[in-house]
Order: C-alpha cells, then structure tokens, then sequence
C-alpha cells in the first residue's frame, strides 16, 4: 500500500501474520543489521548477497548479462561457447593458469606405494627363481610324459608365476613424483596428453566459427594467473566477444557503440531502483552517467591526435607519471583524462603503434599502424578493447614472425586465412568493468559473486 | 526468388557478380565437398563450423541457449555466475581438474638455477668473512676517532656487504621443483595460497544467491577429470543449474518440465529449418519428439514405482544387464525403458533411497528415501536430476556425518542453514545432453564447439 506521508519508504506493508520460516539468533549473525564496508563484507563471500548492496549489484549484472544477450541475438549474432580449458597459449603471455591432474595421480601413486611398497630386487629375483622352478617342474613331467592333467596343473602353476613376475616388475617400474622424461615432465601422460591451460580469451577460436556463420559471440569466464592486488584486477573474469565476418574498422566501433548504448539504456529502463541505491550510496552520478552514454555520440579520434591532445595538456601544465609520446601504450592516467577532462563522454582512439599491439590485428597501409581500437570511458577508462583482424595469408604469417613467436602453434588459425579468408573484426569487453562503470562501485571484487585473487578462491 | 518448380530448393539466387573474397585451392581444402563422418571432421574442429551438420547444430545451440536464459528471465530468475576455479570439493568426489602455477614457477626457478647457479657453501662464507671485515674496519675508525665521512663510507661499506650476504642466503635455499612443507607439496605457495580445482558444478554456491533473493540459476561450464571415452561424457560440458527458495519438490518437477516443454517449443518455432536437417540426416523422429514433449504432461512416478514397473517387465521376459531390485541406481538401460518403451513421454522418477545420493537432498519422512527427482527423457535417458535441499541444520549435519564426509568444509554451507534457513530445491540440465536428446545425434563431442576429453583438447 501507498505510504502515509512525510516517510522516506516507497511502499508500506500492512502485516496479517508472522511466520518464522527459519529464525537465527541476532547476537550471533555475522552480517547484523549495521553499515558494513564492502571489504568486511568479503570475508562472508556466502552471507553478503542478502545485504542491500550485493544484491542490487546482483541484479545490475543479471540485467546487463541479459541485455548483452538480448542484443547480440537482435542482431543475428550466434552465442558460440569457446573452450574453457586450452592448449594454444595465445599471445605467449606467460600469466596462464595450468590445469592438470598430474598432480593429484602423483599424489595417490606416493600414496599407494607407501600403504604397499614397490618389490625389492630380492622380491623380483625370488620370484624369478619361482618361475625358473615352475618351468623345470613342467619339463621334468613333459619328460617323464605324465598324465595330460598333472601337466596342465603345472602349466597353469608356472603361468600364475609367470604373471606375478611380470607384475613385479611392472611395479618396481612407478616411481614417485610427477612423472618425467627427458629429465621435463612427461605430459603425454597428462589428461590432455598435453600441457593445458585457463584460456586468456575466447577471440582466436571464436573466429573460426565467425569465418563460418558470419556473426558470433562468446560470454564466459577467462583468466590471468598474474600476482596483481589493484581493485581493477581479477584472476576469473568475464568476457564478451563479439565477432563479426565481412566487416572492418568501422563496423566494429559501431557494433561496440551500439552494445554500450544499448547496455545503459536497458538499466535505466529495468534497473531504477537498484541504480538509485547506487547512486545514493556509492556515486552520485551514476545514473546521469548512463543517460549521457546512451544518447552521446561517442568521439573517435586516431591514437595520433590522442597522443597530441595529451601533449598538448603537458604543456598546458598537465602532469602524468608516465611520459607522452608516440609509441607508448596509453597509460590508464591518459586514458581517463581523455575520456573524464578532455572529452567528458566515452572516446574510441583507433589506430594504434603496431608494436604495442597482438600479431592478430590488421596491419593498416602506413605500414606503421594496425586498425586496432580502445573504447575509454570515464570512471574505468577502457572498457573495451578491438581491431579488425590481419585476413591476409602472408601479412600474418610476417608480423607472427616479426613477433617472434613460433608459427606451428598458430597453423590452424592460418587455415582461416589458407582456405577462403574473409576480412573480419571483433571486440571483447570486461564484463565486470562495464559494471563497475555502471555503479560506481570502486573495488572489481565487488562486482563478481566469487572474486578470485593472488591468495583468496573462497568457495 | 522462388525457383521453378519440380526443384528441390527452397530458393533460388539470381546472380549478377562474384567477387573473389578469399579464394581456395579446391584440391588442398581438408574439408572437400563430400560426404565427410562427423567423426572425420573432429579431427578437423577449426574448419567444421562450415558444414551443413556443424552450423545447424551451432544454430541450435545457440537458441537453446537464448531460449534458457528468455525462460528463467520471464520467470524472474537471477542469472548468477558462479565460480569455474573452487577451493571446496563438493561430494568428496575425486575427478577433479586441479588449477595452479606451481608447475610453472617450479619450472622458471629451475630455468633460473640452471642459467644462474644457486651460491656454493665457499661463496657464502667468503661473504661472511667480507662482513666481518668490513665490520672491524667500521670499528677500527671509530676507535681510531677517524672523520665523520671515513666513518660513513665504511658503515656504507658494511651495509652493501650484509646486504650481499643475505641475498646469497636468500638464493641458497632455493630449491628446485614444486615447493614441498613437510613432505607435502606446500599450497600456500600456491596461487591461491591453497589447493584450487575446477568446479564440478555450481549448485552449493548458488544456494548462497538462492538463500537471498529467491530464484536465480546460473549457466556455465563445468568439468569432470574422467577417463571415460563414452558418447555421452566429456571433460568439460555446460550446465543449467536453477535454484529456487519457498519452493518444494513438486514445485522443482514443474519448473524443470516447464523448461524443457519451453526449449522444444522454441526450437520448433525458430530453428525449423536446422531441425528438418537433422530429421533428414541424423534422427527421423526428432521434429516428432520436440512435439510430443512440448505438447505432453511428463508421467510421474516414485522411484519404488519405478522399481516396481522394471521388476515387472524382467518377470514379463525383459532382460537388463544389470539386476533391478529397490536401492540400486537406475542404469542407464533401467531409465530408457521406463521412457521410451513403457510410457513413451518423459517421466520424472522421484524419492531416490537416500544411499545413493548426495547428502544435501531433503530426507522424506521414512527417513529411506530423500526429495531427490530425475527427469528421464527418450533417447538420451537422464537429461535433468534434481532435489529439494535439506534446509533443517541438525539434519543435514547429521547426513554429513553419516556419509563419512568431514563437517569443516561445508561450514559457509550449514550457514546458509544456521541463520535464517528456509526450504529450497532446484537441479541441472546438461546442455549438451539437451541439444543430443533436440537433435537425435549421437556423439556429444559433435554438439560442442570445441569438445574436451581423455587425450583431446584442440586449440
């Protein structure tokens, strides 16, 4: 019912009956019914959904989770699951978690031979005296020509022997540990028959299915094994990527524009309230934020003009950490004076340095960019990251060469360029930071319901 | 346009220009133009998608996958991301992946060792006579009243020689290999500081969203380290797990049959063409069976029921591979004949003995059967188990307890229960299942993008 007038609540319940459903004793509920930081809230990982924050961020996600989907299948995209687990290690970054068993099958081995040890070179020569007796036995009655059945009872006795000897010496063969080659680990012995890791990213195999249908995307988690403790960082994270076929530069920026436009626009539409908690508890401005993203052109400007706005602001008086100069990777200080100072609305810089940018993206005709592309926008700085992709055969296999990286383990994504190539382009987008940018919430773990970091995977 | 009649095709195109995108050499293509097996082309996953059967099947992937998340949205369902990297070991079961660097770090330290050799006993004791000399310098001066400045240069002198010295003692207790602690392999060197798995499923962290804000599900990969090389099993698949609060049993059946009737009708409403592909060259019934099941209340019986029905068809000359008597898990061979010979329709089979099931489902008043149920569909035979969840703490403690498991790791788990505990079911859909059960194909590797398995994990 309608609240009388002059309270602060939207609504009024007029109670008919109480049920105690499942009661708890107040004076030992971890999360009472206090103002609680969100670092607290943290260590009760299981606990902090039923607090109003968390769950409003719940819903934040559910519903931008729901809009991505929602636009991509408007738009005739195909959601393609990538594989989670991996063996082509992508960039030859190094920050990969392994996924083994090796490990726990050592372990158990360690186990095993200790609750029943291996058999000592004695074991195995007794053994073997066995076999050699039994063996004599059965010559000795072939010789004698004793009855058919007195002879296969020792045919069958030497046969028993015979097979425990093998299995001796089969065991005498485990060796503790992680099992070896070559003085390497052996991973043919591995689940995979081969070393395999967390993917990094879903774009390398999702552009297989995008050479194929047309349009694509994939949504799930990747990770980064890297030892890094900032609020914008996690170690499990999600993504989307996007990719589309016969489509370049400008497409891409498009699509990307319009997912972001399309993502704001549904949260004012389905997600008030929770927007207005966000807004009345951890940025003003937020909802503001959105209205203006999602009826803002974004600017586009080349990597070029970014760098000489920013020297130009160097020389206003404007200091970074990092110097400015063409070539350099921007830094998230540049990124956000760009987006928050300069332009004050979300900016896609396109045309980045080929050398500060992956062998995948498509070398532009200076010869000294690739038709690469970061969407910044304020409070995060990038949100997302793309390029239309190097379709041409030998300008590939060169910059995987020039990159130094080894080209076997890329073949098949060259067949993709080998066998009728097709120009193509894609993004990816940090699902966590859009909602970081959404709400204003300052800390990345707060964000996700099970924040994985250097030292914490509770649950 | 329409072609002429007496035509096969459904269109015909008028073509006025062909471009050359990206032409191919017709005689090196690895995919040609004819019949090729779908076991052929799993050796060739990157260029599969650009089959009929592959991109028919990732058609319908993707629709059931839209199709899920518009079912569970409409139904005001949060969709909720659950962690792939788990530190709880959720029914002591053993196949799981493990995930971490310690084989990585272990290998770099290796690497370094070898390229910088660790200090040797005579290196370190060379630095400890430097200190110590560098000590009796520093004394010496002071005795002698020496400058303030020859003072500070010999203290200086000894500092930079502690310092050596203790990076060499530092160095010297490298150890190469992984980490170990009493013998163990030491996990909080670890990335996690502990030991980290591959979630098995998303179910019990769920139940923490579920237990604050009602209904929610989450859709997402999980992993089983099984060496089963069978049609129906990979290492890595994608499950739907729904989770419901205020919610019973029979509330669980109709939400889960609710779900699959709602994915049937979507398919035959938006993926009819891809079906008649599968129809034509997979599964003449399948097109029929979306129908049925869409269209039919599922049977519902009791487990004992259940027993009853195939104790009657073995007295009526049925013969099963595995006996059937009330306690066993139903085989496989058990659950196809209850669907598809004796009722025809999926049937919900529930109230399971409580032996054979997990400790979390709610125990039923005989206190020998728990408010499990399992969804059995034709062709395929288990597509959807579930339960209601045991919601009274002593209770499922106590079950804990009774199935030898250990109480500490379940503790955020009995929380739920300890603070405001209320009832709660819900269950998982294999979606791969899903999609073998919608198409009639028989290999689940052929309904995955990228299939994970015993030997096999491409790209």
């Amino acid at each position: 019912t309608v609240p009388p007038e002059g309270t602060k609540q939207k609504i009024e319940l007029r109670v008919e009956r109480v049920l105690h459903v499942g009661p708890t004793d107040p004076a030992k509920y971890p999360i009472p019914k206090t103002k609680l930081s969100l670092e607290f809230l943290r260590d009760h990982i299981h606990l902090r959904p039923r607090t109003n924050t968390i769950s409003a961020v719940a819903r934040i996600r559910n519903a931008l989770a729901f809009a991505t989907h929602s636009f991509f299948q408007e738009h005739g995209f195909l959601y393609v699951h990538t594989p989670i687990v991996t063996t082509s290690d992508c960039e030859g970054a190094g920050e990969m978690f392994q996924v083994t068993t090796l490990i726990n099958e050592a372990e158990k081995l360690d186990k095993e031979l200790i609750e029943n040890p291996p058999p000592t070179e004695a074991d195995i020569e007794a053994a073997r005296l066995t076999v050699m007796q039994k063996g004599e036995v059965v010559a000795q009655l072939k010789a004698a020509k004793a009855t058919r059945d007195d002879i296969s009872a020792a045919v069958a006795g030497l046969k028993i022997a015979k097979e425990d000897l093998s299995r001796l010496e089969e065991r005498a063969k485990l060796k503790p540990g992680i099992p070896k080659k070559d003085g390497k680990i052996d991973y043919a012995q591995d689940f995979f028959s081969r070393q395999a890791f967390l993917t990094v990213s879903g774009q390398l195999q999702v552009e297989t299915y995008a050479c194929a249908v047309t349009s694509v995307y994939t949504f799930g988690p990747t990770f980064r094994a890297e030892h890094s403790h900032t609020s914008r960082h996690l170690a499990e994270f999600w993504m989307v990527e996007p990719e589309i076929a016969f489509a370049d530069l400008q497409d891409d920026m498009n699509c990307a524009e319009a997912y972001v436009k399309y993502m704001c626009q549904w949260l004012l539409d389905k997600c008030l309230d929770d927007m207005e908690l966000m807004a009345k508890l951890y940025d003003k401005g937020c909802i503001d934020r959105l209205r203006m993203v999602s009826s803002t052109p974004f600017e586009r400007i080349s990597y070029t003009e970014a760098v000489r706005l920013l020297e130009e602001a160097v020389r206003g008086g404007k200091e970074f950490e990092k110097n400015v100069e063409w070539g350099i990777d921007l830094a998230s200080e540049h990124e956000r004076y760009l987006t928050e100072e300069i332009f004050k609305k979300p900016v896609i810089v396109y045309n980045y340095p080929k050398g500060i940018k992956a062998f995948y993206m498509r070398l532009n005709d200076d010869s000294k960019t690739v038709a690469a592309m970061d969407i910044l926008v304020p409070k995060v700085g990038e949100l997302i990251g793309g390029s239309q992709r190097e379709e041409r055969y030998e300008v590939i296999q060169q910059r995987i060469v020039e990159m130094g990286l080894p080209l076997e383990p890329y073949d098949w994504y060259l067949d993709l360029r080998r066998y009728g190539t097709v120009k193509h382009c894609g993004f990816g987008l940090g699902f966590e930071r859009m909602i970081l940018f959404a709400t204003g919430i300052d800390n990345i773990r707060d964000v996700i319901p099970f924040p994985r970091y250097p030292g914490r995977a509770d649950l």
